[in-house]
């Protein structure tokens, strides 16, 4: 039997617990692997009864989550209760969402799990605990590192129709500026160029790079990063045996034709990536973390505290991110 | 009989001749509106036999343009030969362009043309015979400067499944950070309301202002331009009665539920603002400007020196530029 996924539960109070419920109801139809929910399983219980969702929590081991998956939904306790109603943090909120997200790095770092899944966490409630991370993703890099070195995560957004990777982040418009560099990008590249080989199968993967300016800077007349930073990255890369082009220009690489170029779009800023994706597949992106010594995906949508325990949340992007994550760890 | 289209040859090394003439041979199936073709019709006649096209060129007055479409391609002459290949600009490239577009804005200011299409031109083949213009639009709003002032040109993206205009244009994004500001968010934004409603029939526009930053600064998290610049001029505009939303993240605006609840996307930057139209609508976008005395709309490409009098240049865009015009001409 294959190992499952470790899904963690996510921000209390938001849609985490209605998405991996409706997930889980669709698992014949769907054939979802097999995974089992990191959290406070009377919480769950207490949800699905609000959604009116017939699901049976089952409390396992991780070793028993497999077996238990098609009668009930598995859940691993991690000892914190969550008391948050829908949509309304409480003071327990931060503590039950990060020992979800120990627990999981521990199960796939012993190889109890195949990958990690996330649900969505609320940076606002954890900052207000005294957590001191950027995001869920620099967090999970924390987790994961040695003594001697902490990883580069990169986030790639996939898609059937489309996979780009911002290279800088979650950031000002400004700082991204400040922050690109040929290094910067090399490395992320590099990242993404094993990431893919490892596992998605792709035995040479073909990164396209954007520019940073409009029209790549048309020749260094609407700009010179391209010139100064991002060429010399290409052709840093490509003497290194990748398959690199660019720099391109952002505005033409996204349609239909231009897609089937490459495996990997790699951009320069948030926006630039994120748009075409999201304009493209805005219910099914998957938010996935290389560089990491685990697999990790997640929903690419935050906690929607204002439609937690409504039944209205949509759990394609979390089905999604299963799916990837199986795929993923069977490469 | 309705008033002609007047269409410039564009750049005559480029595929302005061939994306025109292969627009004409289809006149009777796509009910193309009637254009005239301003410009030197041997040169026309010429690429035409060279791509094995048989189309019939006359030369005409703009009076008598509309009643000759159905028969011929009617050619309002300028006075200038073309006598540049295909592919290869030469010296009298720049004078033929320019004067074709000085004709055309005469002719629809005089009112014997509904509005203006502008085949491409390549500014880097005009900028070494002296054109000091940033490009064909803000060479445009020179034309129609009076003693008193010069229009503020507004660039427009159109294609049926969105529309999206750039604040700041053809500048490096370091320049756009610099340029960007609340008047020149408002006064583009009254330029596009206004547009809307006089030419594309919507009495009350909807418009969806982009942040600049992910997630639009995240409530200043990531970036501080949406309070500072963004949402006093949202405010501003709101207050003088339009109907203006944001700002919003960009990321998350133009997925196909989104596109539904504005009628045009205001966005800070270039790329911001193309990557979405262009990923969506490759082939059939075009470019229309607002903020001028009178229509103009173009191709969203450029000259392509690659493939000029190859046949293989796609006249879709123009296509759609044509229709467009006569719809905005005649609402």
């Amino acid at each position: 039997m294959a190992k499952p996924l470790a899904l963690t539960s996510g921000e209390p109070a938001g849609i985490g617990a209605d998405i991996t419920l409706k997930a889980w109801l669709r698992r014949a139809d769907i054939k979802l692997p097999a995974f089992y929910w990191l959290g406070d399983a009377a919480s769950l219980d207490r949800r699905a009864k609000a959604l009116g969702l017939a699901v049976p929590v089952a409390e396992v081991a991780p070793e028993e989550a497999s077996e238990a998956f098609a009668r009930a939904l598995p859940v691993v306790a991690t000892g914190h209760a969550a008391t948050a109603r829908p949509g309304q943090p409480d003071d327990n909120s931060a503590g039950t969402a990060l020992a979800s997200i120990r627990q999981a790095v521990k199960d796939v770092t012993a190889g109890r799990a195949s990958a990690v899944v996330t649900n969505p966490i609320a940076k606002n409630v954890l900052y207000r605990t005294g957590f001191r991370h950027p995001g869920h993703t620099e967090y999970l890099a924390e987790l994961a590192a040695t003594k001697n070195s902490t990883p580069q995560p990169v986030m790639l957004l996939w898609s059937p129709a489309l996979a780009v990777v911002p290279v800088t982040i979650h950031v000002s418009l400004r700082e991204a500026l400040a922050q690109l560099s040929s290094e910067l990008i090399a490395s992320t590249a590099r990242i993404v160029a094993s990431g893919l080989k490892s596992h998605f199968g792709i035995a040479r993967p073909r990164l396209a790079v954007s520019g940073l300016n409009p029209h790549a800077g048309e020749d260094g007349s609407l700009g010179t990063e391209e010139k100064t930073i991002v060429a010399p990255a290409v052709e840093l890369l490509r003497s290194e045996g990748l398959d690199v082009r660019g720099p391109l220009p952002a505005d033409t690489m996204f349609h239909e034709a231009a897609r089937r170029s490459y495996d990997c779009a790699i951009c320069m800023y948030h926006d630039q990536a994120l748009i075409p994706v999201k304009t493209l597949a805005f219910e099914d992106a998957v938010n996935v973390t290389l560089g990491l010594p685990f697999i990790r995906t997640s929903p690419d949508h935050g906690t929607a505290f204002d439609i937690a325990g409504t039944g209205k949340a949509n759990p394609s992007s979390l089905i999604a991110a299963l799916q990837l994550a199986a795929r993923m760890a069977a490469a």
